[in-house]
This record gives C-alpha cells, structure tokens and sequence, in this order.
C-alpha cells in the first residue's frame, strides 16, 4: 500500500450559507426547530428568506467546513459534492479551492439550484438552519473518483448525505471503495433527524465494522443508542467503533478508543457569535491531529481551539489564521 | 408643495460585494490601485477572483449602502439600480427590501450578470475594490419613477454612476425632475477616477446650482478643485454649493455652510477591520441628521458614528443597530 497523497477525502452536501441575525420571537413565529437543521422545499425556502434580515452569504456545507479547517491547518484535503452550474454554485467552488482543497466534481446544469441553508443566529449565537438541497441531493454515483479516495488516508462522509437516495448511493460505494483500498472511513452523524430516519443503516454499518472513526454530539449519541445518560451512551458505543469522539457544546468534548476515556473542555471563547460549524470545526482540529499521529488527548484540544475559532464570529469558515492559533496554544 | 412620504431616494449601482482578506504582496502582484476603485472587465475579474481567498458576500454599492444605513437609523427611503434576473440579483434585492427600503426596479434579462465588487482587504483594514459593473451599467432613464422622486425630500445621486452612458442620462432626467419638484439634491463624487472623466460635468452642475448637498472625501476635494490644500479646497468651492461635506478618514469631517467651518474627530474604533463604506455610512449619518433638522454639528457627528460602525467589520452593511449606537452616543 503505498503512501496517500491526500489525507481526508470527504463527500458532503456543497451549501452556501445565507445567514442573518434574528430575535427569538421569528424563530418561534415560523415554528422553526431551535439549533437545528430542517429541510425545506422551495416554498419554505421562499417564505424564510422573505422573513430574513439582511443577509450575508458564506459558503458552507458540514463537511466542506471541515475540510476547510484541515485545510487551514496544512492539510492535502479533496473535496466530493455537487454544485449547480450557477451564481452561488461558482462561489461554493470557488471557496473551496481558494481555501486548497482539491475539488473536481462537476456543475450540474439545470435545476435546481445550488443548495443554501437559511441560518437564523438567535442573540445567544444558536443558529437554526434550514437547508434547501437543490442540487446537493442530486450527487451521483458516477460522480465518485474511486482513485482518489483509494489514495486518501481518511474518507469523511457526512451523515446529512445519507438521506437523498443518490448521494446514500455514492456513499455507500465509497465505503467500499476506502476499505477495498485499506483507507480509515470516518462518520459524522450530523443531526438527530438524520438518526430517526437512517438510524438503523448507522447501526448496522458500525457494528458490520465499517465505520473506524465516529464523530457525534451528545444529542446524536443519545438518539443512536437509546441512551439519554451520556456515559450510556459512550459505554453502549464505545466498543463497536476504534475511535469514538463526541462533542458537549459548552462542557467540551470525549473521545473513547482502546477502552479508555479522555476529555478535553470547552475553550474560552469572549462571546459566541454564532455557533454555526461548531461540530464541523470541531472535527477538523481533531481528524488534523489524528492524521498527524497525535496522542488523542491533543486531537481533542486540536478539536476544540478549532471549535472556538468558529464560534466567535458568522459564518462556518475559518477567519483567523489557525495555524497561528494553535501554535500559540500548544507551542 | 406636499409633505414628502420618502425622506431619502437614491440613484446607485446595485452591487455585491466579494470580499477576502488578503496580504499586501497580493496586490502589488496584481497591480492594483490600493485603496482605490477600479473597473474591471469579465476577464480580470475572472482573474482577481481565481487569486482572491475564500470570500463572502455581502450586498454593497455606494448608494445602497448609504440608504441601509439611514433605514437602520429610522429613515423613510427608496432606490432604484439595475440588477440582473440572476442569483446575486436575488440576493441584492433581498437584502435591500429586508433593511427596510423601498426596491422596485425590475430585474433586468438576459447578460450581463448582476455588479459585484471584488474587494481585497489588507491587514490594516484598508479596501482595494475592483468592480465588473455588469447589469449595472445598464440602468435605463426608463426605470426612473419621478413620481417617487417628487415625493423625496432628497435625491441622492452617486457619482459612480454618471461613468456609464445609460444611467448618466437617467441621473440628469432625476435631477431635472427633484429640481422641478422643488427638492434638494445630494450627490457624493465616490472617487477620484470618477472626478478624472467627468469633474467637469461636476463644476458645471454645481456652478449651475442643481447640487443641495455635495459629499466628498479629501482625495476627490483635491481632484474636483485643483487644490491640494484642504483648506484652499474648501475654500474655493464652499460658496457655489449650500451644504458642503468633505470627510477626511481618520482625522474626522468637515461641513461647510452658510459661511461657516464645522468639523469633527473621528469617533475612536478599538480594530480597524476593513474600510469598505466608511464614506457611505459617514453620509447616511450626516443625512439622517439634516433631514431630521439637527444642527450641522451634530449631523458630523451621527456620520463618524455610523462610519466608525462600518469600519469594525466586513461589509459596508451595518451589523450593529445603528438607532442603539447613536442613543448611546448622543443620549
């Protein structure tokens, strides 16, 4: 097996993210799902924006962001998604590759559209997104590079993408195509709704041993295994998974490999922003430590300086230069 | 003479800006005029956009953000642009509306797409713009509604846009309609090229009396008179318009008026993050102020704080809200 020249491929949904602030009474007022993530049809999509402040656009996608975060930190990083061959289309491709991640899946002509999520930012920084597929849901199969996924050391894929039936198809192949290749598949599970309606495919893939790194918050780790007691949770997973890393919000972070725990709290952050790619950026720090053979203790806090980068300000791509970051904070 | 409905209406380019920090080396490399404004074709922006980092994208153009401002503030008021049937158009009439204005220029068909800015930000917060005007340009003297001009109590005109040969004509038909409808116009120079093409078009306009209210920064003083002395500048135009408004970046504003000098300090900024609409939120301050019949000096006033808003983020839309700002401020 020779060397991979790429360290994290990952197959993610290519959103750009419309995000505005908002006061708690709208959420409330079009019954959004406080701190989630629903999807919308065009109508829905039409009537929130109709709704939303001023805006601004970033590119986003939860994978995308994660690779964006390794990439910052000095990562060989490709990216697999589909676009529309678009305005907003053009600026997630663009984004990407100014960030240099690799990234050759071609537009997609026609409808519909380029995906976007609506993110509304309640005054405490909580975002609540709506995401509109377009596009995204549209990855095809053929659209795999298997090349170069046997030739990347970690496959990332993330679980939003499990529920529109070809990109769960592509998925699925890349699995094959990693493992065939003797590459780590790396999972995050990225929403409880996710888990309500593919739970059972998660479960199966992790206990036939295809997933050998789990990324979770403690909400999704509750929703997997039925547990609502975290260290449930942990316990009931922790064997079934080589690497099981799962994120607290404000009370840090635990991963468990080998049999053993280890934690990592919350960075200081001066005030949250916006918590848009908390998770995402989270799983960078810690998939950039991994793949970089560090202790896993340090992955965590790799996890969590990336985590509170994020969260100081909008949008889910990194602003300030965390490379820098983490040199000042592990020297 | 009835009661104006609409405070502020203007006349501008409806633009998104693309904006990316970068470093210095990048724009020696591209031979950009730093700080400056320039028109760029579609091959060069295709250029400076494949070397310019990950963006976002938040609405601007000189005028619009003049009159997001002034909504923010309390202010009644319209615009008219040219936009494209496109995304970016989308997203520029969104952002408009939501702030509060009034937008009822249709969409325009077909290419060229809508006007973005693609602006680099060096690390000392100074903006190089490089604008592809594209549907812009093509703001048709037809799209004018002079009745709803008639019906504003100023017309704010936006020298960028007397370079392109459509919306010149337009802006001439929109003063000849504010005028015979006895209303004030203001018009703000925007930038020394524009000065470079058109100043005597300017002098003659102002010689002629048709300008109210002329909003310039130091630089564009200097070009319109021939004076380099700021205070010759001043001098040698304060008696041929009523309202002179001159800002200078970080040693304040000045107005001139009646015969008299009023200035103010710059208001104290803890980073300068990036000087995008500096100039268009010190007007829509300062015009907040006059139509509300405050005294000049405190007309300075309200412009340094809206532009001291601007200047602490990305983008030239305000974040902060702006009413609370100048509460705070002035009591």
């Amino acid at each position: 097996m020779s060397k991979p020249s790429t360290q994290v491929i990952a197959i993610g949904n290519a959103i750009v993210d419309v995000m505005a602030p908002c006061d708690d009474a709208l959420i409330e007022r079009f019954g959004m799902t406080r701190g989630g993530m629903t999807l919308v049809d065009t109508e829905r999509a039409h009537e929130l924006y109709q709704a939303m402040g001023p805006a601004r656009e970033i590119s986003g996608g939860s994978a995308a962001n994660t690779l964006a975060g390794l990439a910052a930190l000095g990562g060989r990083c490709a990216f697999i998604g589909q676009v529309a061959d678009d305005q907003l289309g053009e600026v997630f491709a663009h984004d990407i590759r100014a960030g240099g991640i690799s990234f050759a899946t071609p537009a997609r002509a026609g409808d519909p559209p380029t995906a976007r999520c609506l993110i509304f930012v309640t005054p405490d920084g909580q975002r609540t997104m709506n995401t509109f597929l377009g596009a995204s849901q549209y990855l095809p199969p053929a659209a795999l590079d298997e090349a170069a996924i046997g030739d990347a050391e970690v496959l990332y894929l993330e679980g939003y993408l499990w529920d529109p039936e070809e990109p769960r198809a592509a998925m699925r192949r890349a699995i094959a195509a990693a493992r065939g290749a003797g590459r780590k598949v790396a999972f995050t599970l990225s929403d409880a709704f996710v888990i309500d309606r593919h739970g059972d495919d998660f479960r199966a893939m992790i206990a036939a041993g295809e997933i050998d790194i789990l990324f979770a918050n403690h909400v999704e780790l509750a929703a997997l295994t039925g547990r609502d007691d975290f260290h449930d949770g942990i316990a009931a997973l922790q064997d079934q998974v080589p690497l099981l890393v799962v994120t607290r919000s404000e009370q840090g972070a635990v991963a468990a490999t080998g049999g053993q725990l280890y934690e990592v709290p919350a960075e200081p952050v001066a005030r949250v922003v916006d918590t848009t790619g908390a998770g995402d950026l989270f799983a960078a720090g810690f998939l950039h430590g991994h793949v970089n053979g560090r202790p896993v203790s340090e992955c965590l806090t790799l996890g969590a300086i990336c985590a509170a980068e994020i969260i100081s300000h909008y949008g889910a791509r990194p602003e300030a230069d965390l490379k820098e970051l983490v040199a000042q904070r592990l020297g």
